[in-house]
């Protein structure tokens, strides 16, 4: 028996409980929300892709140089960036730099990647063996071939993915120029932006104050003034909010957040445009500009997410040579407690107000998280991010965050991807994890199972739509 | 099928493991525990309940008003803290209430809330549909007849829920009133008072410095002074010992214990009663009072219970509005290595000395809490606090504790309630789940099953007994 | 029916799942890795006991005085160690200490050491009824005889054990004479030092200076000097590295490491020598040897390994009348993503570095280190250690690590003892979870069947001998 042979690379049955009766249950509720569309209110397409339709053109472009989870692995054990050409333009020999995914594709045992891509693999591109050194070629062909037919192109696989609303995440200078491009086409996707503001408001950010000027510029108020900041960042977000963007985006280092009287805020403003703020002065205005943004929030609407915890560009040497998002972000410890308290004094009880609460430390959901978010009105708990949007990760955080706020004090699920061929699998893999969550509640008759049916759609379904005003 | 109409409130295999071996091992040890007596060595009844033994006025003050795991999620999902008229001394429109409850009982689902909710409707008043809008005015009217019959006031309730002993827990300034009357009134149940001395031993306390005064006068004792302090704390101990009373509670921000020099800590007490110690001098004072406590536990015999880590009063607008334990207190991280060394360097190896910690940081269970109760001779750990509470938070604690303290070195379960009709169904979830993990060890030939029988007799009544001398 | 006579100490299908076709993938894995040789890359056996290869003298000695498992929680439990005779150079009693052990084996339910213990009592010396007070002098004497016989040598059951490599742990200034004679006896055995250089790099070791000064005679170098004192280093591990040796071991309070300028280092060298060092200092002196012993390794190859996060000696009376290594060592909350920083910007990206990382603290696997460990290509990560190398710590380990870090940035099992007889145990209880984890991953389709044999066998044997070059 050859077991590449007989590798079929996606079971029906993937993701579920092993013993047979919570997997019936489980089978039953995937039934259900398997076929529901898509909503994806986090994530980091490119809008260019839609406007311009071109050609993904090679399989090494496609998946291997996007994406920092399968470089990184490649990176621990030993692979050069060179050699896999990341950051390259333009991939010189992608067939070359197949082969060595390939031939390391066994890393990927018992991740999330490894999902993903056999899911698209399978259900894209029609393969039936598993991606090894023996089949690299047949699978270099095969989907080189595909993607020259017009049924993968961008939009195309877009609405063959069934996604209802996909959101990008933007910068407050950029254009839109791509969204404009995309509505003025006719084809009806509804593809919007998100106001991620870092840029103009992490002063460690490169170019921060350029970018605050530009701000300026294209809103026609004195960035150099905090008050004409500040109006500034209503016009850029009104901008957003015209083009269909619904919410707004922080990654900051910590979670911290800050309530200074308006003549402090103004002249720490002043001292970290000019470049002269310390570290700790740096953090506070970050502190102080998440309880700005949600003052704003609650004039326009827009939900504000919260990404906190993350070490931006650990590895000195790789962020040098290759430059950010190189798959070096490292988490740390967080305390939401302490940290979101100036804000949550000034705002937590709006019930207009949505900010949603995300985390790369576990042991937060159940001790801060999930108590945080089962009491203020305004605070939801998002999905699990990055490392945790993974099988054990989206199970371990409905057994931690359930018991103290429910379902309903989450948002369903954010694929928050760069891959875009990933967002149907990634999906699939958050919808399979609730139905086996679901279906042990029911099989320990925890929970009655026509009450899982319905959570079971609103997790997949009507909880982002609600939480992301979609 | 109306699913309402065919929903069995409590199904006899609930909690139990889905995998039919193990689920046949948790049925037979069940069997062997379901019926124990409860012991109940720490929670927040109230014994003018059962010195006066009123009936219950109506299902809103019974179960919605005073349980703010109810009040807290309706209140995070933008229901008005006044449209349920919490705070009130006397609820107006009790039926309102209720159906305003009723309408978002679907926020409990996975919650433990809802497992006690429908123990006790299924259990006490037979109820057999779902809590829902459509049954909401069935539930009011059987429950609110049932309540004004005798087989329903507190006396008779706490009889039939099978109660060997229940602690209330207690100002070490009140004047046990309730608890005399009880005794006087000649009926045999044993409700003990617990002493908890935060209001004269936290400096945070509103009215610290009164109460310390009023202590005085109860006990003859010059509270000026750090002596006369001590003294009349010993005294207060004694007096509540001679009541019953076999423990004390402590429930501090942190874990922190400190050993001072006595002139160090006179001088201390002085200044915290002048109210002129900065915020480090009062956590000083109170890691200091750990430590005394123990001193004076060694004495008297008194179990010392340790609740740490909480972050009271979280929400300011809340507790401006509506006051303390209004559902707002949110975990914080917590070292207990550190923050125990002085006072265990002083008594941890007293062998008559008790010590029961507590957590809501379940972070500390592998890493800090089970190695130090797997040594120290006077630790203990008690059960999942508060949040924990639940069948995922019991599971883990057992599985994060178990393999470093073992069994023995865990004190059985506290139902720390203020609800008196969910304290059956706690000690049942409790009892299910820990036959649960028992089930899975002996499924998995970790344990043999006569072990296990005798382990589960030990978690439901015997290490409580020994562990609170009751 | 009587429960003692009727237990097997073994069952066939322990720690497997319960599930029947989990249960039966995991029988098919373990059958194909129950019996691949024994690799020991670190560990605290003696070379000593192999270099003389006298018996063992009785069970007592053999099993409860030098296992800090055993009387830690017997001491918890209110066992004195002076009853156990802990601490004392001969037993005089042994009956008498294994009777007291046998009282209290109901302790280790659920327990690790429950389970190798029945290992070792059962597949060595033929038990078949649990031990207790009834069977305690049955056990002994049947235990005893045994050790008396030539099959129960060292050397006899070292080969019995089909060990296939073993590394114990010593100072770097051991003279490695029993590792000598071992060598010279003709005796075949691979058993090499690894280098534990803590004595000479901790400056809070007791002896420190002493130690250091004796490592300048031993070597012929001038360690009152920075540079005399690193020459030294080098040289001591050749000599280790010419018995065999191919790693090192730090045993830090913290993972913190530091990269200070030369003249910085030396200054800071000669302040810690006086003992002038403040506790800052010599943390940073530690730190900065770590980074020093990083780059040894990248010139002579020996594989790192560090092991944070262990406040030693946490109870002063057990240490100041026991002395060291009592059980008395208690984890801390440790940062490793901050602390190691300082090091990987100097060396992080060196392919021929290999540094093993170890934890206590759990909730780093899936926040720090496993996102550490999937990106740089000099980490890996130890299998869970002390409190951790048990049934739900090794699997809680392989939840948490696999999905970032894959399953190839891990090193295989380490048995890490004391405890000569408890190696085959606790190597058969890591390779049950681990086919037990794979079993869940091929039954719930994550996981192709043979790739999970290829990865068991790898988990087993291949990963530990290319990790540690054996």
């Amino acid at each position: 028996m050859n077991p590449v042979m007989n590798s079929a690379l996606l079971d029906p049955d993937r993701l579920f409980p092993a013993e047979s009766s919570s997997r019936q249950i489980a089978r039953s509720l995937y039934r259900e929300v398997a076929d529901l569309p898509i909503i994806s209110p986090h994530g980091h397409t490119q809008a260019g892709w839609f406007a311009r339709n071109e050609p993904f053109p090679d399989p090494a472009t496609l998946f291997v140089q996007p994406d920092h989870y399968i470089f990184r692995m490649l990176y621990s054990q030993g692979v050069s960036m060179d050699d896999l050409e990341i950051g390259q333009p333009v991939i010189r020999d992608p067939r070359k730099v197949w082969r060595l995914f390939a031939s390391h594709y066994y890393l990927f045992r018992g991740t999330p990647t490894r999902v993903w891509l056999d899911f698209a693999f399978s259900t894209l591109f029609g393969m039936e063996k598993r991606l090894s050194p023996e089949t690299a070629d047949e699978y270099f062909d095969a989907i080189s071939e595909k993607l020259r037919t017009p049924e993968y192109l961008p939009r195309a696989l877009y609405d063959r993915f069934h996604i209802e609303v996909l959101s990008t995440t933007d910068s407050p200078v950029d254009s839109l120029a791509d969204h404009k491009a995309i509505r003025d086409s006719g084809w009806k996707a509804r593809i919007v932006p998100a106001f991620r503001p870092d840029p103009v408001v992490d002063p460690e950010f490169a170019g921060f104050a350029e970018r605050i000027a530009q701000m300026g510029q294209q809103t026609g108020e004195d960035t150099s003034t905090w008050k004409g900041y500040l109006n500034a960042l209503v016009k850029a977000r009104a901008r957003f909010k015209a083009m269909g963007c619904t919410s707004t985006d922080h990654g900051h280092p910590s979670a911290q957040t800050a309530d200074l009287p308006e003549a402090e805020a103004a002249a720490l403003f002043s001292k970290v445009l000019g470049g002269k703020a310390s570290l700790q002065e740096q953090e506070l205005f970050r502190a102080q500009m998440l309880t700005e943004m949600a003052r704003m929030s609650v004039e326009d609407g827009l939900v504000m997410q919260i990404h906190p915890g993350s070490v931006r560009n650990h590895n000195k040497f790789v962020y040098e040579r290759y430059g950010r998002d190189m798959g070096a972000d490292i988490p740390r410890a967080v305390n939401y407690v302490d940290a979101l308290r100036p804000l949550l004094d000034r705002f937590g009880n709006e019930r207009d107000l949505t900010i949603v609460l995300f985390m790369l430390d576990e042991s937060t959901i159940s001790r801060e998280l999930a108590p945080l978010a089962g009491h203020y009105p305004c605070l939801r708990l998002g999905p699990p991010w990055w490392f945790h949007d993974s099988p054990e990760g989206m199970m371990r955080f409905r057994e931690l965050a359930t018991e103290t706020a429910g379902f309903y004090n989450t948002v369903g699920f954010n694929d928050d991807t760069r891959a875009f061929l990933s967002i149907p699998a990634r999906h699939d893999v958050a919808r399979r994890i609730d139905c086996a969550f679901l279906a042990r509640l029911v099989a320990e008759r925890r929970l009655d199972e026509d009450e899982a049916h319905e959570v079971a759609r609103d997790l997949a379904y009507g909880l982002v739509k609600k939480a992301y005003k979609l």
